[in-house]
């Protein structure tokens, strides 16, 4: 079984998008994961397909629908899917690596994009769905939100990614951003490489991989360090 | 002036994506701001076209040449452009919403997309490249990242969004999440709205949603609150 994602968007020509490109989208052409995208406005009951309403209490901005985005849920996944049902949003948990691999293990993802000033909370509340952020800003839709999430959920699948060892040496594995990189040429306007690294001494390498890893975490990231 | 984006990618082809439609999209079309997409690739010298090399001291993964992405930046901006030059990188600082808005208030962006195991260092530092996350996970490319940052600064460009005040009272503004949302109908499944919301009240109201958003807070993100 390859992993799963449904999207309830109010935009699902915004997909595959980047998704239908290089890694991901070849990996979409070879059936490692799918993808459907469901229209939300396909669930409105009224006449003029209403998918939105003004907040209870006033307020600028409107709300997404409770009765509309569980119609649009019910009709996407049953009770026993047990695909997790996520909701884009900045009020959720931050999305982590270890996040990312967690679901990455899974069958795939149920994903609501949320719109406007939010989505009805009873909805949020009555159908499990668990808030995600991707990160302390405000977007304008959770569809890229969406796809940031499934793009690093899709090149740890199986058979994704060409080299597997990449994925192991990357920024927040071991809790350490990655150090700097120095391909050819060996001078370019006078920069040179730093000598350890043509050293052909692979402890010496690492050793020096591991203390600039640590220093550069130390300086941008000391949150990433605990304590 | 309008906001001007530059992105330097290996994939043009996915701009500008979620971009091009709903608020982003109708903005572009306005001219609120403009896009160009410049493929990093037309700038390679050998005969190969090649972009990228393996990292001296060995490892896993291809690096990006600093040669090729310096001829791409310097044919995409000269030394008087006032634009920051970001690179989104895991390795970055995280983007906030205050960056967002800096951004937004000034006259546009020069983005580089990473891909592979990253960039050479030299360029990073010839070019003052400053390296932007847009969370703590790891992506196939910074294509999506760049989005996500553009979509979070389009959005607050004057006359972008149809209500000012929509911009003021959302998550991060204040350092709280947003409290819960209640639209129509008055009940739905049994789950009805907070009586207070539909008290007519507006201090109370306000009170309640203040207590909610700090209470949201305190339990999902203390590290906002500080302390």
């Amino acid at each position: 079984m390859s992993f799963r994602a449904t999207v309830l968007t109010l935009y699902p020509e915004m997909f595959p998008g980047t998704l239908g490109q290089a890694l991901a989208g070849k990996a979409l052409a070879r059936g490692d994961w799918s993808l459907e995208a469901v229209q939300i406005r396909d669930y409105a009951t009224d006449k003029h397909r209403s998918v939105d309403d003004t907040p209870a209490g006033g307020g600028a901005g409107m709300v997404m629908r409770a009765d509309v985005v569980a119609a649009a849920l019910d009709a996407s996944c049953d009770e026993a899917d047990p695909r997790p049902r996520l909701l884009m949003s900045p009020r959720g948990k931050p999305l982590t690596q270890a996040r990312v691999r967690d679901l990455a293990a899974g069958p795939g993802a149920v994903i609501v994009c949320g719109r406007f000033e939010g989505v009805d909370q009873r909805v949020i509340d009555g159908r499990g769905l668990e808030e995600v952020s991707i990160g302390d800003y405000v977007l304008s839709g959770g569809e890229v939100a969406a796809q940031v999430l499934l793009d690093a959920v899709i090149r740890l699948l199986p058979g994704v990614m060409g080299n597997a060892q990449s994925g192991d040496t990357e920024s927040f594995e071991g809790n350490l951003l990655e150090p700097p990189h120095y391909p050819r040429p060996a001078e370019w306007e006078g920069r040179t490489i730093p000598e350890v690294l043509t050293s052909g001494n692979h402890a010496k390498i690492d050793e020096w991989r591991r203390e600039e890893a640590e220093k550069l975490t130390r300086e941008r990231r000391p949150d990433l360090l605990g304590g």
